[in-house]
């Protein structure tokens, strides 16, 4: 059994929709921000960074007893190379759902977690907010003009990189952001947020803050 | 013949580094930001994002007739890969290279960007500045950390994730951070800056910028 400790965040949830893509069993386990919970010395024992997700699996493919892993992307990779799905096995399809994956992590997460920060800084300071926005809408337009020519983000077939993007994305109405000037993120967004294992993966992640 | 379009920044060095490193023949191809070349059409054509490193391989090992690949991290990914070299092939030191991979791309980088633009910004804001420091200084203190129990970052074996890393640590001085609190990441940064490949690598990309 595979078990994801997660929290109702935008990092966690990739997890999730990724394991009801794949049909794996797993379990979320709770890690309560609210209350401190990634700061305990136990968690910190799984992940130094004290940050949700981590994935525990104590059946993993190769002969290690036990695989500890931080870092949504990076769990996201172990499980389609556990599963044998949703990440080409070689080329260039390859390539650019690994670039989509780091265009995630280094460029539409941080525009997207500066906008958040922003959006909750006290006393509120609009020009930061204004910057922070302007990185967002600069990193959806180029996301936009991806799937322009492509059904997904690393090219016709959905994959982890959707997953990933997907992400911070679902929460792009908390950010004070808006999709209305990118139609192909838009015709994306309407896709990947209906399918029947992102709509399960966010029930299960928004119900671990009731 | 591989192709690097790069120039003298953080994200360039690691992919001359890592070709260096498993013996590829490679080709540095100058993109002068200073003068802006990285937002042309013909460079936004290989990367929509506009930043470099970006690689085109024309002879890649699956059937594909040319790769072109954005990110660092993907492009260090795709040459692992490639030449079987720095990178576990499976379990969990594998998974630990993506983990510390990611925590690169989505912490650490992220972390050193904001100081930079904060180092450079006119008027001067010394609160965003001290901000960004901090957050530089938590993401080198979990790195400190990692090191304290392996020679290198993602386990006892030089991989790919050293590379990420080394790329911005290289520039710790340049946005006013230091490394004197942090005994470990300083024996590895001695360590991994005098590698043969790392110091050739060096000053080929500084001399992009001459």
């Amino acid at each position: 059994m595979i078990e994801v400790f997660a929290f109702a965040t935008p990092n966690s949830v990739k997890v999730p929709i990724a394991l009801e893509e794949m049909g794996l069993d797993y379990r979320l386990v709770p890690v309560n921000l609210r209350q401190g919970e990634q700061k305990t010395v136990a968690f910190k024992e799984m992940n130094l960074n004290a940050k949700v997700p981590v994935l525990v699996d104590r059946a993993p493919k190769s002969g290690d007893g036990k695989v500890v892993l931080s870092e949504s992307a990076a769990i996201l990779v172990y499980l389609a190379e556990k599963s044998g799905q949703l990440l080409p096995a070689e080329g260039a399809r390859r390539g650019k759902v690994f670039e989509q994956l780091f265009f995630h992590a280094s460029g539409l997460s941080p525009a997207f977690l500066q906008a958040f920060l922003a959006s909750i800084q006290s006393p509120p300071q609009p020009e930061a907010k204004e910057r922070a926005l302007a990185e967002v809408d600069r990193a959806l337009g180029v996301l936009n003009h991806v799937l322009e020519h492509h059904k997904y983000v690393a090219g016709n077939e959905y994959s982890i990189a959707d997953i990933a993007h997907f992400g911070w994305i679902w929460r792009h109405q908390a950010i004070g952001a808006s999709l209305d000037k990118f139609p192909n993120l838009r015709r994306w967004y309407g896709e990947v947020s209906t399918r029947p294992a992102v709509v399960a993966a966010i029930a299960k992640t928004l119900a671990l803050a009731q």
